[in-house]
């Protein structure tokens, strides 16, 4: 089976890192390749009446220990970051930026700002801070400093948000297997045996 | 390790019926029983601002079919009944009451309430109705319609509620391993290895 894998994730949020660890392992072992979309979870949640996680009552403290938990049984390397949340649009936009350059490099810097942000505690809300990441997968920084600026790619970005809401997204992470919807990190095990008994 | 399991559940929380069927196995694999403890979701949506899941945007298209489809992958007998969410205290002050009698009691009380609601669409939130099922459980019907309509097992359902909700409870299902919190029917395989690991 090689359903296409859509695999929608915010830059924001823990439970999207975990799976970014996980989903490229998942698609290769279904016969496949995991397509990366970076949302935003703004608009989502305002539809939805979600709150941000950790200012949630009751719900907020259970969720932070749940995160240190997953990362440790799961052996993720993780801390939860200060601040928390943070604005993702430059880093979805340049995400989007890299991804028409080579899909496999919009990847590639994905996965060090995430890490960048989750591990090493780098504040990847600040502009200047993702360029410096964008730098270091092998961008020019002056052209995604220009890029992530244009109207283009807001426009890009803000058009491929409403696309995932109207798929269904409202959280992260958010992965399609062909047009199956599965929402959370903890639904990743489900993901294999739903494919494996093959409907 | 035979950490005290405590297994908090909403008669209207679909997620709840299936960790309702594997929570007793769940309880002996790792040498204990588990406590049942009947909830009310109302007052603790009301704090952490949850809405019915079923009406929420995109989530509640996305629950409806995960809750399905979970069913499926698990074999667990069930459809999602109507109506859907429904007001659950007379069924909650029932298992308070059949369990101050007899724990086994309570517990074979809920399964059939369960279900009844969730296999064969009997409607849980008519007094009547439930206390049909507590007859067929064994339960004196004239008893258990006094004790239900008592003020001493109102205030203690609103007191183990309020106990709940001040131990970190906001959703159901909602297991304790000890003071460990697992919030989900996703979390019964996680319970597994968090004992395995042995911390």
């Amino acid at each position: 089976m090689t359903a296409r894998i859509d695999f929608y994730f915010d830059f924001s949020s823990p439970y999207g890192y975990f799976a970014s660890t996980r989903i490229d392992d998942l698609a290769r072992d279904l016969g496949g390749a995991a397509h990366w979309h970076p949302i935003l979870l703004g608009p989502m949640f305002k539809a939805t009446g979600a709150a941000p996680l950790l200012e949630t009552p009751l719900k907020g403290d259970y969720s932070r220990h749940d995160m240190l938990r997953t990362a440790g049984l799961e052996q993720i390397p993780f801390r939860i970051p200060e601040p928390f949340p943070i604005a993702t649009v430059a880093a979805a936009r340049i995400m989007l930026y890299a991804q028409s350059l080579d899909a496999a490099l919009g990847i590639a810097f994905a996965q060090q700002a995430l890490k960048a942000y989750y591990v090493d505690n780098i504040h990847i809300g600040e502009a200047e801070n993702v360029l410096q990441i964008a730098k270091a997968v092998g961008l020019n920084i002056d052209d995604t400093r220009e890029a992530i600026a244009s109207d283009a790619i807001k426009a890009q970005l803000r058009s491929e948000n409403e696309a995932a809401m109207a798929r269904g997204v409202f959280g992260s992470p958010f992965i399609f297997v062909g047009d199956e919807p599965f929402w959370g990190f903890d639904r990743l095990d489900t993901i294999r045996r739903f494919v494996q008994r093959g409907s």
